[in-house]
């Protein structure tokens, strides 16, 4: 199966990067059979037989028995949907992101709306296959980050939503404001690439051993340590676009490459959804937005945009580059606002599964939820409702772990300080002391352990979203002050 | 299988274009999987008994009967031949590539010599497993074109050089020499993409099915009528290598655009590598290298090199773009030394494959050849020996289909005359004319012939040479006259 997976993810890194308009059918009709043969192969008898007896044999070593324990997790999720119903569905979802595409560039969300529409539908058609007590989006949560559930959170977003939202709020209405036209000049694209050319060489990633390319949705994926891929999108007249995207796929990318070769090709690459985006928060916010990084780097980034920065000060820089306001789009949030953005997708996607809204509603409800906790209404529906591909790949459950990635960062932050000088680590243009702690505490460890072990094991506490908060709290005051 | 196919399309397409040098070693391993995988499907007994049954069947259709037909031959090829050992070998072949590409930047054969020499007894292994009678390279030559063997091929080269070889000697020897300095200037490579852009709209390829790339060496691949990829080399010092690679690809890339969609998947896509062959020759040099393309097209060149051009007439562009001389590499050759350097590559490959000289035996072979009929040694063993990808890529009996096709192409020429005025069809630049023609006449075709089949129906005579010949001797005494 490694080599199924390998395929998947050359076909899909093309796919995203370069394949052409009409190549989509062919492509989804193929992508169809391979995970048909995925499926026949997870469900053949000797298959389930031998990963059942690893779980029960007293001698499996720790590495077999989670991979099996994983690998059985996947079947069970699939295991009672007949084969060409789970074969259609997987060729109906990369036609359903096609015309997404399609239909957000159109700004028409009735084009798409029936394919969303059908593809809650079958999720929760498999959903009932699988069989379940309780709430369908609970499984569909713990599918992407085990252990955590709607009761986890709610308590979460609880304290995001209490904690959190009257600071936010507090700085938007205040009588501090940041003039941040800078970050709206004209930034070439080709100066922009050197810039995260010169990050990926801060970050000390190696690219004899990875590729840098453009997709209009920024992302990471990879074969082997050996072979890491991220995309970064440039926007000429919004610098952040492609810089905070650098640092955030190069903490993917840094993930990926530092991990242990005995899980190449092996469902142990990763531990977890909410794990992965903690590195790729860790690598954008707690070193990418810091101070000190723009104190040691900035003089890169004059050089390559002497006019744009002149008379800029790295303080001043960071300053309007951390600088908070309401945002219509998700992935041009500022650190502060950005879990709201994920709050309100969870909020509808819990209404979804729970069948109190429908498809036809959503466009109004993401509306009105923006206007509520960001305080500004999307003006057309390719900017509200359309802007995230996620819901037109069929993830779902999938937002949240967003969120939670960079509330995990957090704790990971103060857990490394402990440790680590970061201040200076950054400051020397030592990047090597946090990867070499990043990789011996995280990634390095792959998916042997569940998230909340893992989390456990790096910081010797329990998962508590305060850290975020205080974070939060404590930089943004100092921005705003 | 076919899902194996368009996996093994995207992978190869990945590896060709932008993987990461130390992402070979994981994909040879995933190479090797996904061969075994499809080793072990063609072996199936139910597999080839389907197969067999539709060969006796009288109600089977041509298509399928074809299509049965071709599979068995190639499950033939390899029937006896223990899985292991095949897998390995295709393992081996994706690392062989790879270290030819560090001994030519090296410039250093002894790195790849012992490589090569596996690869070779590889191969002769593999043929004793699958049995023949008379000499092993005629297996091979027939494995590439259907039909021929070291007898047909003879007489073909022996036409080339008693009636070719001394007019080329001529010219290159003769009083008239053609001053090429305008081609050796400094031509920036996207300007250089510019023009190849425009010449994807003359040949009127549909890039919304297309993709367009770089690479070390030019190819064209495709998974289906709308996915079909090709790359160009921009040299920003030697002009032609981006014009005809991309006039030659373009043609490669044509013949799959406008295949028949009945083939998809199946292995009918195509005929032939000299079928194939002699397409991308025919907008290469019947279309791309004629006078009355030049006299069309020259202007839009002279816009995007108007420094380069200035004092250039299209009739001396056509001229200089057309010189003859004496060249170490075949990718950088004339049309008229071309099959020089196949029939060199030829000869070697006979003999090696009749065990009359040995791997350590070909840099010196090989140099002295090239001084005997092209008249010049090459200077290091990176442009000699090493400059071409096939051998390394454990592709033998490859070669003679590029000049076979260029033969072919010339055949082709002569008919579409009797019933398209090709020159006007440039001249009003209505290339879909001759599309057209060719697309009825051989695109659409696929591989529902064998070549020999496909040459009758397409030309209503037998391959003969004399045509190429007569095409070049006349093209090039109006050039030199």
């Amino acid at each position: 199966m490694s080599a199924h997976r390998f395929a998947m993810f050359a076909i899909s890194w093309d796919a995203s990067t370069e394949a052409p308009r009409k190549s989509a059918p062919y492509r989804a009709k193929m992508i169809g059979q391979l995970s048909g043969e995925i499926f026949a192969y997870q469900m053949l008898p000797e298959n389930i037989a031998m990963l059942e007896e690893i779980l029960v044999l007293p001698e499996s070593d720790p590495l077999m028995l989670r991979s099996a324990e994983k690998y059985l997790k996947e079947i069970n999720k699939i295991r009672a949907i007949p084969q060409a119903e789970y074969v259609a569905a997987r060729q109906n979802t990369a036609m359903t992101t096609r015309i997404w595409e399609e239909a957000k560039k159109a700004n028409d969300f009735a084009m798409i709306a029936p394919h969303l529409a059908n593809e809650i539908e079958t999720n929760r058609r498999f959903l009932e296959y699988r069989g379940y007590s309780g709430h369908p989006y609970d499984l569909l949560l713990d599918d992407h980050e085990e252990g955590f559930s709607m009761a986890t959170y709610d308590a979460f977003f609880g304290t995001l939503k209490q904690d959190l939202l009257p600071f936010v709020r507090q700085l938007h209405e205040g009588a501090v404001q940041i003039d941040d036209s800078l970050l709206y000049k004209f930034y070439d694209q080709a100066s922009q690439k050197r810039f995260v050319e010169y990050l990926i060489q801060v970050m000390r990633f190696d690219m004899e051993a990875g590729v840098l390319k453009i997709s209009a949705h920024p992302f990471t994926s990879g074969a082997s340590c050996n072979d890491v891929r991220f995309t970064v999108r440039y926007m000429e007249n919004y610098l952040p676009a492609a810089v905070f995207a650098g640092a955030h796929e190069l903490g993917h990318a840094m993930h990926s490459q530092q991990g242990d070769p005995r899980f190449e090709g092996t469902n142990l690459q990763h531990c977890s959804a909410g794990m992965s985006e903690s590195q790729s928060r860790f690598y954008e916010n707690f070193i990418g937005r810091s101070l000190v990084f723009w104190q040691t780097h900035f003089g890169k980034l004059a050089e390559i945009f002497p006019e744009q920065m002149a008379g800029v000060t790295p303080e001043a820089f960071w300053r309007i580059a951390n600088r908070t306001k309401p945002s219509m789009t998700r992935v041009e949030a500022d650190e502060l606002t950005y879990p709201m953005h994920i709050m309100i997708r969870y909020e509808l996607e819990k209404q979804l599964f729970g069948q109190e809204i429908k498809v036809e509603d959503l466009p109004e409800l993401w509306n009105s939820k923006y206007e509520e906790y960001l305080g500004l209404r999307p003006t057309n529906h390719a900017l509200g409702i359309m802007q995230d591909i996620h819901w037109y790949q069929n993830l779902w459950g999938y937002f949240p772990t967003y969120a939670l990635g960079t509330a995990y960062g957090a704790q990971f932050y103060y857990t490394l300080l402990k440790e680590v000088d970061l201040a200076s680590a950054i400051a020397e243009d030592k990047m090597e002391i946090v990867n070499d702690w990043l990789r011996r505490h995280i990634h390095s460890q792959g998916g042997l352990y569940s998230p909340s072990e893992l989390f456990r094991r790096v910081t010797g506490e329990e998962f508590n979203p305060q850290h975020l908060v205080r974070f939060l709290k404590e930089k943004y005051s100092e921005i705003y002050k």
